[in-house]
Order: structure tokens, then sequence, then C-alpha cells
């Protein structure tokens, strides 16, 4: 078990928290990559530190990229997050996003020596983003493979998508029984500046149904 | 002919601005997205204005993202830049650079509604970086079109590498003809602040034999 090492995409969600969690449990010694996007809900940065000193993982990185600067998004542009569901991909979709998330977190990998990286991607309750379906990922393993150092000489990456078809409720009922405290994670789009959530949007919306299925009480505070 | 938009990853070294005089002459609107990723030698940037001006193309986009806060190379690293060819990757390797370029550039791509992508890599003069090899760029173009809204709408991107198979004499050649001023490009990994090129890390050495197998002055002005 030992040198069992893990760089995590990590939100400070509640998927991504959760993952930590379960990868934690695992005996892997994690390096979580927070990624500073000037997302319009940068206040789950500092949900996300909340957690991480809760689950005692040290080591976080912060890392910045200001993807408002490209724009095409609800989620870092001035367009107003959707409160009705989409019938296709809603506006909230960032182009590229884990195409360019799990880049950075390759290069970081290939830097801190590590083979195994994880993002919690999840296509059962969520908002039909394509760069969250398991092909995706299945061919960004492929590519990054041939496209590193590390790679192409026998060190080979393996990217891990723990929840990716989980339900929200069992992703739920799995935090809960892994202690995961769901009061320290954030998952709206759209939350009020002191990380108080609208109850409104896709991926609230998707939560407050999660945890009624789970039989779980929502610690979520909401506006 | 017409709305036959580009998007060309642009360093303002000798093979990028070839490559813009080339997809320019094949009459593409070209928008030039340069990557400010805190290099030794972001001198570059500069060099790749005054070679955007000659060209007569607009809109250039410079785009940060600070590689030097990963580290792992001598291009971001305190590392020095190694004089001697190594016989596998040498220091200069940066993880993973050229798939978060990629990355980037799909994302501004995709926000910009352009298919066609144009990348400088070449693995004929190279330094061996896994990087620049045609099936690495195959397979980034293959994920990238399951990882986008566009390219699983039905707006696939292309992933352009015009360059990939020609000599940097052949570069320099098409370039000449196409009227590129050399002395506006740089292509030195460890230049002085002004510019001036050492003339002894593999980029130089590869540079100073093009010009010499062309049989075309090399008006680089070295230190």
């Amino acid at each position: 078990m030992e040198n069992k090492k893990a760089l995590a995409l990590y939100s400070g969600g509640l998927d991504s928290t959760t993952m930590l969690a379960i990868i934690k449990s695992k005996g892997y010694k994690i390096t979580p990559l927070t990624i500073d996007y000037n997302q319009r809900h940068i206040v789950e940065i500092e949900f996300s530190k909340k957690s991480l000193l809760k689950l005692e993982i040290a080591n976080q990185v912060i890392f910045n990229i200001d993807l408002s600067r490209i724009g095409g998004s609800a989620l870092t542009d001035n367009i107003p997050v959707p409160l009705e569901s989409a019938d296709n991909i809603p506006s909230t979709y960032v182009p590229a996003r884990n195409t360019i998330f799990l880049s950075i977190a390759s290069s970081f990998a290939e830097k801190l020596d590590i083979q195994d990286i994880f993002i919690g991607a999840n296509v059962v309750d969520y908002s039909g983003y394509p760069d969250c379906r398991p092909e995706f990922i299945k061919s960004f393993e492929k590519t990054i493979n041939l496209g590193t150092k590390n790679g192409i000489e026998g060190k080979r990456f393996r990217i891990h998508t723990p929840l990716i078809e989980m339900t929200k409720a069992d992703i739920i009922k799995n935090g809960h029984e892994l202690g995961v405290d769901y009061s320290l994670t954030l998952s709206c789009y759209n939350p009020t500046s002191k990380g108080l959530a609208c109850g409104k949007c896709d991926s609230c919306k998707f939560r407050i149904e999660g945890f009624r299925q789970a039989g779980i009480p929502d610690p979520t505070k909401y506006k």
C-alpha cells in the first residue's frame, strides 16, 4: 500500500468531496488540485479548504487559470445561470473545461511522479456535459499517455472516475458512511458571496433530490 | 473561401511564424493564440507581436497560465538549459505542455465557433518531445471531439499540423518564399532579455543548421 499516490481534481463540491473520502479510505496519499478558473461560484474554494481540514488531507494545490478570458459559459460569463432544466447541454457548460483541468492535473502528476489521477465526473444525475462521459475520459487517458514523457516511458497515467456510474443518492450515502460533512460542501452554481445556495439551479436540484432519495437530512444552507 | 476561420497557436518562433504565413496564404482568417506560460524565453512574445505586424494579422490573443507553478522543466524552472544534445527527451520538455495548449486553444475555438485549429508541431528536426508526434495529435483530436459540445454536435474540430513532416530547411525555404522576416522570430530557449539568441541550445542548433541547409543567410542576432 505504500507510495500509493493520487492526484485528485477537487472543487469543494459534493461529488469531489465524497470522492476524496472514498480514495482516502483506500489508503492513497492524496494531492488535491483545486482550480481557480474565475468561476462565478468561486466561494466553493473556501468550502474546499474547510472540507480538507475536516478530512485531514493537506497539500492542497490551488492553480489559477482565468477561463473568464475565454467565456462562453454561464459559469464564467455575465450570462444568468438557468433555473429551468434544458433538453440539451445547458449554458453552464464551460468549453473544454475537463480537458483543460485534466491536462493541468496530468502536468502536476508528471512533475510529482504520480500515475493515478482522479476526477469526480458523473453521468447519472448530471447536466449532460460531454466531458463527463466515460468515452471522453478513456480517450483523454490514451491521449495523455501518448503526449507525456512518463506516458511513453512506461509510467502510464490512469484516469480514475470512481463516481461515474453512481446516482447522486448513492454518492451521498457513501460519503455519509465515510463521515463526510456535507454542510462544508457547495454544489450551487449561483451562491451568495457567503456560500448560501440558490436551491434552484440544476446543480442544486440534483443535490436536493439526492438527499431526498438517500433519506438523509440535507444540511445545505439555502438563501 | 469565405468564413474559413483558423485558430493558430503562435509562439513567435520560426516554426509557428512560418505556419501563420502558410495558412494566411491559403485564405484563412486567423486568430493567433499566444500563451504566456511564464517561460524563461518570455521575450518571444515581443517577437510574436512584431511578426504579426509584419504579417498583417491582427486579433492576437495572449493567454496567461503560469506553468512555473508546476515546473519540472528547464523552460519553467530554475534548471539550466542544456547545451549538449541528449539521447532521450531533454530537460526542456515541459510536462503535458501541448495537451494544455491545445485544450486552451480548443476552448477558445469553441467559444469563437472555429473548427480549424493549427499547431506548428514538427517531428523531423526536433528534440523528441512526445507531444509533437502525429499519434498524439490524432488522439487529441479524437478526445476533444468527444469532450466538447461542438465536437459531439457535428461541428468537429480539426487539428492541423502543416509543418509536422518538414525539415527545418524546408520550413525556412517555405517561409522565405512567403516573405517571412526571420529576424523577427526567436527560437532560442535561453535568450538575453533583449532577445539575443545563445546559439548553443538545441533549438538554436536546429535553427542554425536549418538556415545552412536551406542556403539562406541566417538573420538571427546571437549574443
